[in-house]
């Protein structure tokens, strides 16, 4: 997580994931890390990127809308869907969207 | 930029901002709150969100993407653009994305 993610060239499409967390940890850093894990074995998964000061900021990459549906389904990732809006996450916004261009250095 | 941006219903436009920061500060910080106060005045700018660990990430948001052009064009903006190139980034990625969903609390 803490390089930019070696995305192929666009159209691909990108989760951007932004939240502010409650007090304590309660099992979040070890769930996050599990998440990337899992996320890692999907099919269409193309890379991560995370940082987090008062506001968190995950983006994660994926090859189309279908891989995308399919990680959000994945039965562990829904236990900690649920777990994110009950425990760790006092406000949080999804936004799906695709990557029309890319370009750095 | 501590919270999350209060975008309009999609589509509207991000633009995902990734990087890694080079030794010292020499007027990045500065810049990097002027260059906000730059974008808010623009037309069709919607909001911000900002973190930095290791990696970095901004995201912008826009009306489209002739808002996003109209600010890349921006003459302090592309003195700062400059400056990231050769003094204040190692490395740093630009995304150009359509959102085309968002959901949260």
């Amino acid at each position: 997580m803490s390089v930019i993610a070696d995305t192929p060239a666009p159209p691909y499409y990108a989760v951007i994931f932004t939240s502010t967390r409650t007090e304590g940890d309660r099992a979040y850093v070890e769930t996050s890390a599990r998440m990337i894990e899992l996320a890692e074995q999907h099919d269409g998964y193309l890379g991560i990127e995370s940082a987090r000061e008062e506001l968190g900021i995950t983006v994660s990459y994926w090859k189309d809308l279908t891989s995308i549906k399919a990680w959000k389904a994945n039965a562990e990732h829904i236990e900690a869907q649920k777990n994110g809006r009950s425990v760790w996450y006092d406000t949080f916004k999804i936004r799906i969207a695709k990557v029309e261009r890319d370009y750095g250095v």
